[in-house]
């Protein structure tokens, strides 16, 4: 969605270079508001009004442009004035943005970056992608134990401009373990008692995530406790970094995009779905369609080995796609359920027996229901009374394979450590398909009466 | 998942009375961690068990049970008590909590909540279901703008046990309007300069939401700003509440599991997947299998038409299943990415041009692709190399409907005021099944050569 109500004029300051309209733009409102109005113009035209106002107004309006800007604006503009602006970025922001960028620009510019900055940017790079490492953030508040409440706000106050939080401050010893923490509530609330030892206040008894924990475990952990940031120790205890959130909410969002992708049968993007090539998105694409149409071959490869019994009873052709589909939108439906239920840790694959008892019973009730209407359908469209047996029967038996298949496999997905959501909505259906047609000419066959062999 | 640890333990002091044991469960861990390890418990015994422990230690571990224990116990434990612990719930929770309950058991309980609270309640429940004001908290920090920093941090430090955050102070008139925000970090940033005017450090510019508004909507306005927590205003700009980072991860998680039980074709449940009785699951499941049903039996009467066809070229009730599946993956694919991309705000239905001709493209590239894969498979499956032309034409037609189907019905479903995720990926297929026969039917009558009519 694009603003377009300041670009004219924006364009207009530029082409006359109007700094100080520009400065005035950049610092008048909230920088995500800013940021907003931007969209629309290239990422020369963005930087060249960024280029105008101070650099931490910039860093905090350029920390709300969409990534492909910011990626663009890094790949285009000179080395040196954006080293200077990665320099001062969030450290998890900065390494989510280079890990965007075109790898040349990221070694041309990367050594123009202060020593300091440059080691934190190495080092967060080192965790791989989707791990609690790669969204940390290393700017932590850290106190000693040994401090008073005084002192701690006083220190506060001294780094709250350079700290993404100010919201808890880390307690440490002198090898940085972790021993605890103080929120600033716990703080401001002893603002008339200075004296208080940090030690009376600190909470001891912490949750903390490994860098190389899951970035969707570490989101729904800081979720579940309502917490604002969580900190991040290595495997000795030390306090590496925190997560705030901010990231939280979006691992969250990013996750859900995966997930709604996934069940799709869509391989999820990297990029938004404008921003993806069309190319990109034919091949990500295509490689579910690829399977799922080989899955579909074997219905034609059962529909021809079936090809006498279809021409003996032609009309049990009229009803292939009605009994696949229900079959195949019951099995969405349950694992549909069951990949969110365990998307949201609501169920594990322990509870297997009973999500399936579960799952039986509303298959029975579906079964019931759909049996019931394929059954007048059948005898309105002209079925003899007894042929038409045929449709409530094998709607009954695929609606509860539905059910049951739908449901079992992402719980089976997730306990073979894959992804249950990889168990699409598609997928499931394009089994129950081949199921279907399997039934049913099985359940003609026995039933039909003038099928004489 | 249950946590059985300790559930012996909390068993056996329950039945001896040792009140300072469970007491000292209650305090020792994050309430958060204590409500995990009561999970398991009944009801009764929840409750017993916090009823040893003070009551802003039971508020805060009760705010972590699950929703159903929350609900039973107001339900079944003495309204005196329960109403103490209403009164000190965050207001926000309450309210939910509330909505939850037997009507009958609230209307017992209210009377016996102080009056103050009892009003707060009863102005928040006005509010529909889905707004900011159903989830805004009317525990705020005021201050007048003629305050200083001093005094600001003061008053933070007098009420921060009360408040749900402080990280925000919120400045308004005398008549309760709002005139601008102070950050905490602000405040702490000053706290070497307590004479500096509060209407120096304030911000002006705020993004505000109404207490009508829908609540996705406003969850999405925090997250892209990275805000803790947004004001809501009524229509005269007076400052009626603010909603805060843990209400808006609540609601962007509930909104996910919605749209990823519509896009299953499941009406969303109120309560968990296990939680949520088996016959309201199946009737909840019944809706959209029953619209879903009515769509396919469409199809059964297209192949009865097509009869005469299907007798003389009995090769093509073969592909039927793979035709309509290829087309419904197509169109599912594509419903997902423009639904998504809605719901996440990146396009609306005004870009329908832009995003008609991506998917065009697309459909054309998929076609082709599946186009290739179909003549092969139906050469070698033994039909004669002209009359297999059917497949390839039929699915390059059927491929690109389902892209263009899949991508416009949610846009214009969003654009008629409806939600985009009611296109199930269910229900995209349906459509995209019937258009598959008669496109596949037709094209036959073209092209077989034996068909003499």
């Amino acid at each position: 969605m694009i603003n377009t109500l300041y670009l004219p004029e924006l364009r207009e300051m530029l082409a006359t270079q109007d700094d100080a309209g520009l400065q005035e733009f950049c610092t008048a409102l909230h920088p995500g508001r800013t940021a907003e109005f931007m969209e629309g113009l290239s990422a020369a035209e963005a930087w060249a009004v960024l280029l105008t106002t101070d650099l931490s107004t910039r860093v905090e309006i350029f920390g709300f442009l969409p990534e492909e800007v910011q990626t663009e604006i890094v790949e285009v503009s000179d080395p040196q004035e954006i080293s200077e602006l990665i320099a001062q970025m969030p450290p998890d922001d900065r390494v989510d943005l280079l890990n965007q960028v075109d790898p040349a620009v990221v070694e041309a510019t990367l050594p123009l970056v202060p020593t300091e900055e440059r080691r934190d940017i190495l080092r967060l790079r080192a965790y791989p992608e989707g791990t609690a490492g790669a969204v940390m953030t290393t700017e932590v508040a850290r106190l000693s134990e040994s401090a008073t409440a005084g002192e701690a706000l006083q220190e506060l106050g001294r780094q709250a401009q350079d700290l993404e939080t100010i919201y808890y401050v880390y307690i440490v010893d002198d090898e940085n373990h972790l021993r605890g923490l103080v929120s600033a509530r716990q703080l401001v609330t002893h603002i008339g008692r200075p004296q208080t030892p940090i030690a009376d206040l600190m909470e001891r008894d912490l949750v903390t995530v490994e860098a190389n924990d899951d970035q969707e475990a570490v989101a729904r952990k800081v979720a579940d406790y309502d917490f604002l940031a969580i900190p991040v120790v290595d495997d000795e205890q030390h306090l590496v970094g925190i997560i705030t959130h901010d990231d939280i909410i979006d691992v969250l969002q990013e996750e859900a995009t995966e997930d709604a992708h996934l069940a799709g049968a869509v391989e999820p993007l990297d990029l938004s779905y404008m921003a993806t090539p069309v190319l990109r998105l034919t091949r990500l694409r295509a490689v579910w369609l690829a399977v799922l149409f080989a899955a579909a071959l074997l219905t034609a490869l059962a529909l021809r080995s079936y090809h006498g019994t279809l021409e003996r009873v032609a009309w049990l052709a009229w009803f292939v796609p009605l009994i696949i589909s229900s079959g195949g939108n019951t099995g969405s439906q349950s694992a549909t359920l069951v990949i969110r239920a365990l998307t949201t840790k609501e169920i594990t694959p322990d509870d297997w027996v009973k999500v399936m008892w579960r799952e039986l019973a509303v298959g029975v009730l579906l079964g019931i229901l759909l049996s019931a209407a394929g059954y007048i359908a059948a005898c309105t469209m002209g079925l003899p009374w007894f042929d038409a047996f045929v449709l409530p029967i094998t709607l009954m038996l695929v609606v509860i394979c539905g059910t049951l298949v739908g449901s079992l496999l992402p719980l089976l997905f997730k306990r073979l450590g894959l992804d249950p959501a990889l168990m699409s909505t598609p997928f499931v259906a394009g089994i129950i398909d081949i199921v279907g047609i399997v039934v049913l000419m099985q359940v003609a066959m026995l039933l039909v009466r003038d099928f004489a062999p």
